[in-house]
């Protein structure tokens, strides 16, 4: 098991599905920090169960109960636990599950891996977990709004259904306005369509989510195996679901030539910075972070749990047919929206304190961030 | 700086372009192993440059000195250092890049992080830093061997030629008698055709390389943040030139349904072991392997640099045209399938080690590996 | 802040003495290993305040609550989670230290180091914060229990009253009938008599613990930086109010010959081991445990916060006199006991993990423990 | 084997008393820092064996080739590798060793844990190991020499003799002047009169160094378990030989009462600082320096190797009669000087490096050192 996430901003987190509690502990958080709990509620709220009419209807509040590490409103330096209690855990749900292998869960996996698992709502395994991912980015983005740092995911396909826009091109002010969490209301519409179609068979479906980081300082990111896109790769394919990530022109780019690819560069004498002509980069070169927008993909494959008759084989290793129930969402994507945000806020967070130890010449210190 | 890559098999590395030498250190390599220089000497000519008219005409025989952590040709358990000293380094050629930020090349963004940058060659962010990880790879693939895992790279596409066939459908013994690596012999002559047009032109050309691991051992990964597919990601993206990694289905399952995507499970009597009707899963559930073949995709873009023309700044922050020369390759892709192979193998031999800390039922710990 | 310990079976802890809980993340705990509660709460009421008249009246049941990790009683191989909530919290007492810098407490270098601190009873560095070591290193005893290693503290030293005899003349089986942990009856009155002596004036006073480990298998320790005696200082200087470490003959063996210090080594052919005729070496040479039983001393200073006037300054850095009142331990020392012990057995579990990685021919992996 | 030192700041060493090299590479050195090879050559110098009739008389020039990370002799944030290369080996010397367990020597523990051993100079358990822990403390002093820290370590007692005075009433220039690097010219005497005494009968002696630092800033180290103590003592009892560790008052502190401990605090208008009447806390109170000078002790036992009979085994388990030849040192610590200064001067930059990202408010940050 490996449960910490990060090097100087470290979060270490607990938690089963149908325990008493998921929840974390967040080291190296710098001292000083007003606690902004509103930014923290909202991005819970985001990835909350039973929003919407799209989501599962399991019911939890997810209110999170902060233990230690803040005095008087402000973070002390100290280590900052917080707990959500499971609170709608119907565990009955899953007697069946424990004596079944569901196709392409966890579950095989972590029976053999640990000889023992814990079968109610998928244990450790569920995606229940990504509570704690998500404050722990609220943390690392109240830190980042004083840098200046903007960080916004958003739903850019579900199934067969793409935004064809370039995130420049969109409003991002939309997004939280989409049941889907698209900014383009034509798409949100037939991407909703696309959910209901499988959710009315039983049936599950994946997607893509955009995330676009703007404002970022110069100088993010620790060559040679801490490149920035190293890092934000192993944050986001560490969440549930995901297959594929890429950043800048991405797949696509490998397609093209190098005249094409390559981003000249110019001075903005007017804004008095350096800039680039196109962004095939993503706003990283040579592992490190250019000033320009850093962007990226991060694909979804459906969720595991269909409503539908699968073949599998149970604990005595006999052949079987598992039709599930309860309550699963058809399309998880909207839900991983602020996932996918909070994971790179905690990257960015990271390389940015990484960095303060690198060198005298460029970079502002967390040292000199008014608190 | 992150130099250092892996938990428990760790490898440190160092040197520049134009150096003394590039090298480095492999800590955690178990006692007891007998090194295999013949893997060692393959993999590396694999990776050298100077292999065929479609590469970089930079002569370095790269032969590896063996420091330390051996005694009568056996592994103690101690740290394995090594170097490649850089013989045919002609620092004159990189005048003009002192002077010159070369867009979507490191250089600016190194100036910027340090302050301080060494321009010959590119510096540290020179490829020929993947010496190291062709090394470290070596090691860990010899331990590998003992297991019976198998990993083999292929270029699955260069620009926009793709091999189309399966991996199961694919001869790998014709690996390496393609000249860009690439195991189907009519796709081989298209790529070829590709990398010259793109050179001819003073131009380079992008591509993908597919890696295929074969009987891994059921277990491996560390959820929840060292998923083996996010410690896959990690290793691949943090290569120059990667923009994108999918496993499995990849972006494409992101847009199936999950009664498609979801992969069957059953027993096979014969073979006395579990299995799955597909593999869109590529081997890896819950963040750990099932048994299955793991295999995934990594995308390089095109080598930024090219013999055109091109608009960018100098160290004056002032507008100019920079044409290179000197000795790149067009295409980068053939020469990192060893990478890509080199990467992989560590990432599975760290897990591997990991895993024998794990549990006590099920999974074969490094103690009784036969030596 | 650097809040965890252990490198594969790791411990993260967190808070405050007059926050809602203390409490903390073990990862790395093996799988299917039976949880033995009993130890745990044991373990716990030794280090609990309010046990016998010589130590605070400061009552806290310190009961555990465990939120993750475990199934059925068994430990599952996923993180477990635990806190312990503070109840009988008085903050008003420390209205005057928010004011005021003790001498020879953490006040003033945290107020420095954070720009914020906690004052109410210390904040993190409130030696309350041990209970979190004391759950981690009962989870490690339980594994340790199987491998058949024994680790047990005592009081050695109050002030200058010592114990002669040498740990082996000892019978352990009294440590926990003397009510300052020490397992000579005689000395034991004389060391309660010091810590009356002190208490009476409104003063506090250090003393030592002597821990042996016996039968820690062969083996354990990894040179160069984390050879065995170097990781088990590392834990206990981390202890607070600890000033000293030395294993082995320690300091006295730096005034020998080397002809008096090394311990020869024999074949004891009717136990079918290797053994030595003396122990200077303190059960680990060139970093690595060699079979022989392992001793250390550790000492502490006396408890800073005493009844007598002190002078200091202010937060304004006006110079005044400050007489604390509340409820302190006269001496530590005894309570320390289990800390020290907690603190081994975590740093010979993660030596003895680290070591199933190591080599094929010798050491027992955790793979055949029968669990 | 863990062959890493360090957080930030990260030294990784390599290398066999008789292999081809000892060497290491320096991970986050940073960058802009003008390279003082007088400082590195000179901190060597005084490590180096044959440097006067005490030592022993393997000759060794121990000339260091930088091989990576600096470009017109300034630090470029790259990895620093630097190798020196064994010359005067003769491994001849070691035939017998191969087949008998020197009694408390590294030979069994490392054939117990490797199952595989490199005799030759005791392989990497040799304390020429050391050479890449004084040239990772030479770069540390690099940084620490602008911050104005300094670290000074001295011989406080050789066997029975030791130095009377306090730390504060030595002259430090006369530490190179004296053949075991004790400042007291008196004391010098007699300590080679002790060195001389053992060394004429083939035995050896131990002996304490003790160690200095001042103008340390406030502020650093990592509560919980990377308190600054704990730390340092991680880092002294990980060299050869050492026996125990001691800060401020130590163990002679643990016979006291707290109101003859404590340090009671002042506020100097004078020179505008804090300051502390008495200093038994040792410049570190609850894990973080607090701005007095920093001073502990690191006890060393007498050297292993000696010319007298010792009662041993071979490899195979049968009992035999050892007398060593060849050429060591009769006393180590005299040569350890450099070595705890160099490990001291590792730890501290560490810890500043680290604490650049704890908060806003008190401590200089890296980038704003004048380079």
């Amino acid at each position: 098991m490996s449960n910490t996430f990060g090097k100087i901003f470290r979060l270490t987190t607990f938690g089963e599905s149908h325990g008493a509690a998921i929840g974390g502990i967040i080291d190296g958080m710098p001292s000083g920090i007003r606690v902004d709990m509103e930014l923290l509620t909202d991005d819970l709220k985001r990835r909350r169960p039973g929003q919407s009419a799209i989501t599962t209807s399991r019911q939890e509040t997810d209110e999170v109960e902060i233990l230690s590490g803040i005095y008087e409103g402000v973070t002390t330096g100290t280590p900052i636990a917080f707990m959500v209690k499971n609170k709608d855990a119907r565990s009955e749900d899953y007697k069946r599950v424990a004596e079944t292998f569901r196709p392409s869960h966890a579950d095989l996996t972590y029976a053999f891996k640990y000889g023992v698992r814990d079968p109610r709502g998928g244990g450790r395994s569920s995606a229940r977990e990504t509570i704690a991912r998500v404050v722990g980015g609220a943390f690392a983005k109240m830190i980042l709004k004083k840098i200046g740092v903007e960080i916004t995911a958003y739903t850019s396909s579900i199934g067969n259904v793409a935004v064809k826009k370039h995130y420049d091109e969109l409003d991002f002010g939309m997004i939280e306005k989409s049941m889907v969490r698209c900014p383009d209301p034509t798409t949100t519409e037939a991407m909703i369509q696309e959910i209901w179609a499988a959710k009315s068979e039983g049936d599950t479906v994946g997607g893509v989510v955009t995330c676009v980081i703007r404002n970022c300082p110069i100088g993010l990111g620790e060559p040679c195996y801490d490149k920035l896109q190293a890092t934000l790769a192993y944050a986001m394919m560490g969440i549930n679901a995901v297959k594929g990530f890429e950043y800048g022109s991405g797949f696509e780019g490998t397609t093209r030539r190098g005249s094409q690819e390559n981003d000249p560069i110019y001075y903005d004498a007017e804004k008095g910075k350096i800039d680039f002509r196109t962004n095939n980069s993503g706003g990283i070169q040579g592992g490190i972070s250019n000033g320009a927008t850093i962007y990226f993909k991060v694909g979804f494959k459906p969720v595991a749990t269909i409503m539908k008759e699968q073949h599998t084989i149970d604990n005595a290793l006999q052949e079987t047919v598992l039709k599930m129930e309860g309550r699963h969402d058809p399309c998880v994507v909207p839900r991983a929206v602020p996932i996918v945000e909070a994971m790179a806020a905690m990257v960015i967070l990271d390389a940015y304190l990484q960095n303060c130890t690198t060198t005298g010449k460029v970079i502002t210190p967390i040292t000199s961030i008014e608190l």
